[in-house]
């Protein structure tokens, strides 16, 4: 029983490798399309959603049948739960990846945004690469120095993220209002994909360390 | 035993019910810092909000003790686990309260929205308090016709969303680029905070009803 028990751990944490894993793909695809007006990929990026969906209750109805069944305390305990956490964060992300493709499928033939937003967007999406991919080594090997990796480069991301208001609020931005706003949106997507990210790598901080500081609350 | 963990539930219903009347109160105030350009008020809700944050850490940390005290199993276990994920919607509503405010704050001695969005914005506003008014009632008496009312509400608060952006994009749209992207992120945050409402809504629902539909998907 203790041994099978073991094992349904480990493998809710296989699961939240996958369900990361395929975040972490679809907002590498969702900005390809959105870059290159891909509209296929953009497609295969919303649909490819709902199977981040499906992994998600799967994962939660199994963490609650564990938590039912194994009646589990201390860390196993905060495990699931920190897992039934993550699994919610993960999803928001995977959402945010198709709100970016479905605003490319919106804007088809056109670019969403203007070639004044181009190299900050580029810079946005690398980020937003580089922290999911940090998340899956995290969940995968624990090693904390991750973490401050993942807020640092979400730190960056935010930068961007208030840079991008400034150049719409500059004198010399000539788009449209729709642009404006479509720009902003975008901005705010990968902002948000760095919070939901730094949710996610302060959980397995607490679950390895066990204190829960000020940062859980972010 | 059991009788002192029947009353930790009750409780933890009662924790839910006053974190959801703060974030409404939170997100009646914001709306009339942002529209009378009230900045004091602003401030208090931005300040307010911390309380809500605390009161959600406080709410987790009894959930997660019951389910490590108590172990407990089928419906006393799914409203823990609900609890939990009502919670961090909350969270985020009283959130999205607080970036209203900070908007209001930011332009402020200016109005954030310009007249024309006027009607849309009072509309949007008063959907979102009648929605969190109705989670409240939800919450204390569990009568589930208010799920359907909610979701209503929340589609007429998407509908008034979508005509934002319609209105922003028309040819006789003549504001600046700033202020496009303030009005679309209001209307965004209103928008999500309706969206968090009928999360917790549904969760409400799978309690009483014990179902897992594909509304609990959203």
């Amino acid at each position: 029983m203790r041994k099978l028990f073991q094992a349904d751990l480990i493998n809710l944490g296989e699961q939240l490798i996958q369900i990361t894993s395929l975040v972490h793909t679809a907002m590498e695809k969702a900005y390809t399309a959105f870059d290159t007006t891909d509209l296929q990929l953009a497609e295969e990026v919303i649909a490819a959603d709902a199977q981040i969906d499906r992994l998600q209750v799967e994962l939660d109805e199994k963490a609650i049948e564990l938590l039912a069944l194994q009646g589990p305390v201390a860390s196993d305990l905060r495990m699931i739960v920190g897992a039934l956490r993550m699994s919610t964060s993960l999803e928001r992300m995977g959402d945010l990846a198709r709100h970016i493709a479905q605003l490319a499928r919106m804007r088809y033939p056109d670019r969403v945004a203007p070639d004044a937003l181009h190299p900050v967007f580029e810079k946005m999406a690398k980020l937003t690469t580089q922290i999911s991919s940090r998340l899956i080594t995290l969940l995968e090997t624990r090693e904390l120095h991750l973490v401050a990796e993942i807020h640092a480069l979400n730190e960056q991301l935010n930068d961007l993220h208030a840079s991008v208001f400034t150049i719409v609020a500059a004198e010399d931005w000539q788009q449209s209002p729709a642009t404006s706003v479509d720009s902003s949106l975008v901005s705010r997507f990968f902002e948000r994909y760095g919070d939901h990210a730094v949710a996610v790598a302060n959980k397995v901080d607490y679950l390895v360390t066990g204190s829960w500081d000020s940062r859980e609350l972010s």
